[in-house]
């Protein structure tokens, strides 16, 4: 997931408007009171953690959505690691425009960060492994665009955007085709071709049957370590294989000798945190 | 914050629904593979980790939005305390749209119970103080009126909604006018007179001129303890009195003797993390 | 209320476009019918009666929606007086623009005037009286951004911008409360810190309450003149006091005697006419 | 125009969501503060002037958008002559949803029955003299679908609805096409052929000039009484007639013995003023 | 109907891209695999097949909205008779621009000119008669103002826009009114003046009802050569006529010598198909 | 591609109504003209043409959107063949909702069940030899889901839906990548990996090198017969086979001795046309 010109201008600075609106459902009270009129100033944006910074686009987008001549210069770029105190851009404009979006902006900036510098840290747990992360469906309501582009950043890879792009049979899903074989059969008929058909397998009998029915990705849900080594000794690279289930930066390194695909975590999207970055240094400037 | 139907009418519906359109942006393609016809079922919400659950008319209302006859009973409500294993809620509908709205509903479910959990076990450091928990505007972009609500279940009051219904005149507002009087007169003059005025102070200067000013409220930002118990002192109920700067449920307590009015934590909204919840024993019922 | 670049891009160009579909829902299909190619026009706009003028910026947002090179060159600034016959301004453009924008320009442009008109002859009514003059909700639906920015370029003030934020407590949430001062607690206890509580009274008993409970501001509601006075001795500088109940140009000299801090008028809204102003010799310009 | 149930979910409804999320952009906090909980109760409808009602489906749709069970009695219907203190209508419905609507739906009904008395007035001034009562396109942004309707129901007719379904051809369109013969012929090439060509002329040249170009309609701009009955000469039936220019109802009648078929008034919208009604004795009822 | 630059900003450009984001949901995942970064290239639109080209300017704007720096060179405009292998248009740009346009772009394109293609050839099998020939809604939803433009770009004529701009009695709205005379009364004191009045005939007997009512248009649906003869006789200039019915290029010249003003044809628009246009050698440049 | 409940709310119905605005932008106004009052009425709808019908769910949303209480009695279902006169619903309801509804619902459901027409035409001539005929994205713009879903109705299956939710890499992906080898790869790491990776081959040596670099699917774009099957040699089962290139019905034959896995053709949907089908017999019924 990329958020280039063209995600941005027909996705992206939607939803980025509407949570402007969702700050200024009026106008900016403070700001308007002591600012009649447009001023010129500068500001800084400094980074006050260590970690990854990722959304400086959307960032940027923020502040042009509130006024046409900003200006502005990047010292990073999404991916690059910073340091606390690092300086990440400069940029300067009308300081109604500047003070107005700065709450907007960095919500979007800590909160994509947060999750691109967890998710390299979990990334680099499976170094050399072979395995790749992934992350999951588990995202913020309306911010998936930015958070499945901030695990790609990190380091991380994408599973299915969302139900409409992807075939994961489920238990339920297999209940009510009446097994699995019959499920991926339904599936194969019903999807697009150009999808693959995963299974959800919760036990080794599960495995055995979605090998059979020729799935082409098979999840292992919540197994342990044991049993993972078993089911990929079954599957023996007749599908591709993921391992899903409660996976953190505390416990990844544990799974990093199986020799799995892949490995899904909702924690990249659900649990990153933030990473605290500011604005600071605003000042007026002679035009 | 509540969310009661007006507001959910009018605000959050809306929002749900395009969560919705996000993660089904055409079809369930697994669910519509296998399951070409509705077939009523029935499944468990459960509770996975101790905590305060939050947000379940949300959850409801996300399957309302995919179906019309979803029978659902509620075991617990927003704010109880909760643990792992216990049964929240029992549904029953068109499993399609029980499996189709599942991960939406979940998503906003545990984001929102994760702040409530959060909320409380940092209210509940203040507790017998006579120190207010505030939440702030460091919300995740479009979910702003889940988390002020789930603040304020998890026992936390609310700060102002945007920039648009509360005035905080920050260091740069201070600058543009020319100094915190001058910041608090053009304020007064300008803002509707049903808002209060809040000045930011960053040291005992600004505080002493803020009271003098007759700010409303007198906001301590990033202070030391022994500076803000010198503030206490200045302001000496003139005004009230609010603390912020990196508020977590570890630093919190260390706060608690110093009497100030309200104490504002961004940690709330921006680093509550999620509460494990799932659905469970989904399984077809006779009709 | 400003309608500053912010306000503009992220509220009121949305509404503006809007009524331009209503005028527009196709084309305009005189203009087509005699105008296949675009011919570059120059017009004027011209004031046909005395009086304020507001509404430029949105006058000239209609035409820059419907072409990129529109010049506008003004005589006169929002908050103006003018006189009739006075030319207000000059525009250049694509004549079909210039006529397919005109109804929708002027539909704004005469409300907005005759509101900033009606209030400033209101607000000289009170001038030197220490009372300020404000406006209400009783706004037209869909125009209350343009309305209560016209009722401050007229020289009056705002009251709250909407439900959600400013707190005032009638007559029913009295009732529901069950008493003015459990009403005014349980509003200190709910709404947001950075409001005031504003408790509407319709007699003294109400007034003696409202101050005992702690209202920050006290509404007198259709009070007669004697009884205003008698309502401004209890409350004693204890609270904000505020005068409304059918308040126009015709009655509100009566008023300014009695030292009331503000007087409210929902006639300056819903009430005020139109401000006549016209597009007047358009002809062709050579490019 | 009418506002049936057709025009009403495709078109009215969606504005008037709109201006009820002008006026909660949130919450309704005074309400929410005393509140918690749903309690059912009734309220009148009164008129508090005399007049003719009008909207009382958009004052009960505002209340529906609001909450599901909401019911309403009506003792009056759009159209009726209405008497200071007649009881309009009586609604009973959860108490938060009345006090949160109410001003939204008073804002709309006291607009809508505003023009419907002014219009009445006017049409009754032109009774019994075979000219109909015009309204014009100055309206009120966003508002056009309410205050032709109004119009209606006041008796006057509805002139074009806008841009799109009509060819008036003016001075300018005129001019673009080299003439008023021209014109014609380019509008009667180009517009559909349902539609009517209607000229505006100042002088009598230019009526001459219209009826040997074939106009439909000949619209007399701003005449005086003798140049429009000059006109009227000239035209002798060849075309439908329209007289149009500051028409309000001070000045109508002295126009009804010219026999012109149509008068317009953009007074009828622009400057009738509202219609003083009220919601009154709400009170909690048993359920 | 034209789709100039007002009615693009106003209607076309939104529909343009929603057509996008049906397309792209959330990126072009193919293009952005293989190009990380912009790189800049030329392609040449091309026509594979004779026709008439249509819609060069929205092919035009589905690329502005992907990118801002988008050059190109037309060697063909709206309604040009084009041979296949005929170079219309080379643009420059971001190869994304270009490869993720492409489809929508062409889509539009080819559907446009197919029905301009389509049209040209039946209006030309009326030309001479003075028989000019209309479309009708028969158009594809949300798709109607390209379907209608194309149409005149063809050499056709636009009947009414929709069910809101025109009057059309049928059968049903006659037998509600009680017979054609009353449902020409009734149409003509409700609908605004400028449109006229059209009623839909089935036989001469509804005819001659129609033509002693005053109907404006009669139109003759769907009857045979002899009786649409007779049908004129019996109208005899007394209004405007229009056949319709199942009218396509196999079967309109046997209706040119009846001298009827206007015939009416549903497959202008659902049964044109598309003219074949691709974009070919697009290919890298130096910037 | 279904339409089932979930689809209809969340995609569908907002297509339909804007459809509906699209036809009636502010009233019906021939019917509100001779129709003040509801009326029940009932009517039939009626093939008039053999086909396959598709779209019924269609058809009756769009008269569900205009009034609450229409009944619906279906004698046919999609993907039904019916014949000519075949009555195929029988409805009743406020008989302006009928008449109101009517062309929007016929435009959606005329166009579908030509679409599932000819697509079950063109499946039956490759009923037997194992190739299944795919649709493409050479859809209506902004009718893709309903299009999508008549191919399937039809007998045809989807190809990617769009251009997020599947891999294709084309000629100037192949030249961005500089060759099959590295574009497959780049796509490989970039493309969630539940997308299958497709290449378009334009002849022999690409064939090779696509099924070198081990993609999933090879298209094998534009080339004859006899090239068609050495291609298929070539891949020799290494990887999926998609033919495409102006297949229609005329010319589909041909290619079915060949063995290819699908076979896609863009007029399935592009050039597809009508079929008829009349709504007939409304009248008014007792209620």
């Amino acid at each position: 997931m990329k958020i280039n010109s063209i995600t941005m201008d027909l996705h992206a600075e939607e939803l980025i408007r509407m949570a402007l609106k969702e700050d200024i459902s009026s106008e900016d009270v403070s700001t308007n009171s002591v600012m009649p009129e447009s001023v010129r100033g500068t500001v800084d944006l400094i980074a006050k953690q260590d970690g990854v910074i990722c959304g400086l686009p959307v960032f940027e987008k923020v502040f042009r959505l509130l006024g046409d001549d900003i200006e502005i210069v990047f010292y990073a770029a999404d991916g690059d690691d910073v340091k606390a105190g690092q300086k990440l851009a400069c940029m300067t404009g009308d300081i109604r425009v500047l003070l107005s979006g700065e709450r907007v902006a960095l919500n979007y900036l800590q909160r994509m960060s947060g999750i691109a510098t967890y998710t390299r840290t979990v990334a680099k747990l499976l170094e050399g492994s072979g395995t790749k992360l992934l992350d999951t469906r588990k995202t913020t309501p309306n911010n998936r665009i930015f958070e499945k582009y901030a695990v790609t950043v990190g380091g991380g890879h994408n599973h299915r955007y969302n139900l409409s792009d992807g075939v994961m049979l489920k238990d339920n899903h297999i209940g009510a085709a009446g097994g699995i074989t019959k499920a991926v059969e339904m599936a194969r008929d019903y999807a697009s071709f150009v999808r693959k058909i995963e299974v959800e397998t919760e036990d080794l009998d599960m495995v055995r049957e979605a090998v059979e029915a020729g799935a082409d990705i098979i999840m292992l849900d919540n197994m342990d370590h044991d049993t993972i080594a078993e089911a990929l000794r079954i599957i023996d690279g007749k599908a591709e294989t993921e391992c899903s289930g409660n996976v953190t930066k505390e416990n990844v390194a544990a799974l990093r000798d199986l020799g799995v695909d892949y490995i899904s975590s909702g924690a990249l999207t659900h649990s990153a945190g933030c990473l605290d970055i500011s604005m600071k240094n605003l000042h007026p400037v002679a035009e």
